[in-house]
């Protein structure tokens, strides 16, 4: 490993950045499909939609309604409008990142896209802290989305093919989350970041994306608690995007192989989101909604609530792509870490 | 025009952000096909490609080498390694940015993936500045790559093919271009970014993006006048990424529309990159390496030996989706405007 000694005052280690500011998340919304709603967490999303087609005419110009959605209730939810963000960060799984251009088109902000597969919600969230930190913008929406029947038709099979799934693949959440980073305001601090590598082992399968994402996720968090000088310990919680159950156990062999052990506080949205025992998902959710939802739903309220004093969320994304795959092609993994601190007590927020 | 006023010390006016210790693109590197070495800026390109395949088995791999190519140039022309980057900013226009993310994975660097489509030069360009200005990096790399051949195919028809293209369709340029942000160290300055707004004029034509371009050409220029408090006059160059010849002549209507006349210092790096009576281009260049290697190439050189005292830079790009066309959607599009000064005279670098 190469620990580069960056001159960069907001820098420590080989790769993490600290917002001296401590950026707020003053309001997060969720909306999901009604599989979701019906998984273990049902009862937290902000809104269940009834059909994952949302009266519209196409699964495309649903995952729009869905993504514009979630950051319109973001807004509602602070009392704010649209105007009151001075930029959005955005991403999608669709090609071009269509969902977020054509949903960011209506709130009319300055937009940035950006593409880190199911990585997007805490690349976005990184990206938002830092522009935050630095006095760049006063409150940053940040959103993102993923569709089953739009991820499947375009990663893999099209649903109406009644393709079988093998045990490794995991189900693309339909949802969206929406987020807001602000300088002033209640809520949970960010309080560093810790940006991916891109890390590819050689997978090659569009069904087992876990095990293509859990390398990068386990060389995100042993750089974070490298350059931190953090343990496992020093966190209540370490929750992965989308590994799913194979991808999990792959990344926790991988960080005790390099003296960590994140077993008693390590968790996986992609797990937490489904009952794959009641439910046919398989190895458990995926796609850029599931980390957004999950934190928006869940993660965000304990963290508020003082259950959770200090979150490591590591959103995995898989930079599969359907040409180079056909092409012989492996799928590099990335991840993002941000580490967040509850509001809980006032400005310490640490673990004892 | 909504005037937002944000908290938000780095910021001014509606969309701007202002970097206070300008930034310094301290190296640039661009490689291209022979179709852009045969145009008017043949001789300035670091690099030129024999063919675009170049001995890969796709065009897909060729445009993956030759983004790694320039990354490699502009490092090496810094006698850097990549351990010097704290992080790297990259896209392109293949689905899921597969020629960034497999790129980026040969360098092995905290990786953040963009999409602006042709616009991601000026995009990368503004969240580099930003990092390196706020202290989150000491170097960021920024690099884009296009083919037109992976282009023509995803977007439109394989060149195999032979589809006629209309007067209005512009040529995806082969190439890419990479450049260093940095804390310390000489070349131009970044002085100031504003990040475009996702405009929609409902053009809907695959192949007239110039016109879709314009008018978010011409938003994000304006913004970025009203914001500084600048003229036209006070830049020397004012130049957009791939509008092309319609959507240039678009732009310059729209801002003179608004009380701007910039057709003094006017151009657009589509224009600029092919000789279009004797190249068969039909309205120009386009793809994000037509501005990045146009810069790189010819513009980083103007600044740096002082013909150019002051640029606006505005790469422009078209959020095309072929699935959300199909259905019948329009194209949005989006421009960012970066600010740059030379480094000639010492610290002022504005014009007289």
């Amino acid at each position: 490993m190469v620990l580069t000694a960056s001159k960069a005052a907001k820098r420590i280690g080989r790769q993490t950045v600290v917002f001296p500011t401590r950026p707020r998340i003053v309001s997060v919304a969720s909306v999901v499909g009604r599989m979701e709603a019906d998984g273990p967490l049902g009862g937290l999303f902000d809104e269940a939609i009834e059909d994952n087609l949302m009266g519209q005419k196409s699964w495309e110009q649903a995952e729009v309604k869905l993504l514009e959605r979630a950051m319109r209730l973001s807004l509602a939810k602070a009392a704010l409008k649209p105007t009151d963000l001075d930029l959005i960060i955005s991403g999608d799984l669709l090609n071009q990142i269509a969902a977020s251009s054509f949903a960011g088109r209506t709130l009319d902000r300055p937009f940035f896209g950006i593409f880190g597969a199911c990585s997007a919600w805490t690349e976005a969230m990184t990206l938002g802290a830092m522009m935050v930190d630095a006095g760049f913008a006063f409150r940053v929406g940040v959103a993102v989305s993923s569709h089953h029947e739009t991820a499947e038709r375009q990663f893999r099979y099209p649903i109406e093919l009644g393709h079988q799934r093998p045990p490794t693949a995991t189900w693309t959440v339909t949802g969206a989350g929406a987020g807001i980073i602000a300088a002033e305001g209640d809520g949970p601090r960010i309080t560093h970041a810790t940006p991916g590598r891109l890390v590819d082992m050689g997978v090659k399968d569009p069904f087992d994306l876990g095990s293509a994402m859990a390398p990068a996720a386990a060389d995100t968090i042993e750089a974070h608690l490298r350059d931190t000088g953090r343990t496992p310990e020093d966190y209540d919680r370490i929750v992965t995007g989308d590994l799913g159950e194979a991808g999990k156990a792959i990344a926790t062999d991988l960080l005790m192989e390099v003296g960590f052990n994140v077993e008693p506080v390590f968790d996986d949205c992609g797990t937490m989101m489904f009952d794959s025992r009641r439910q046919d998902v398989h190895c458990g959710g995926s796609g850029c909604a599931c980390s957004a939802a999950v934190f928006s739903a869940a993660l965000f309220r304990d963290l508020v609530e003082g259950r959770v004093k200090r979150l490591l969320l590591v959103s995995t994304g898989a930079m599969f792509s359907p040409t180079t795959y056909q092409q012989g092609e492996s799928i590099p993994g990335i991840a993002y870490a941000v580490a967040i601190e509850s509001p809980k007590p006032a400005e310490q927020g640490g673990v004892g």
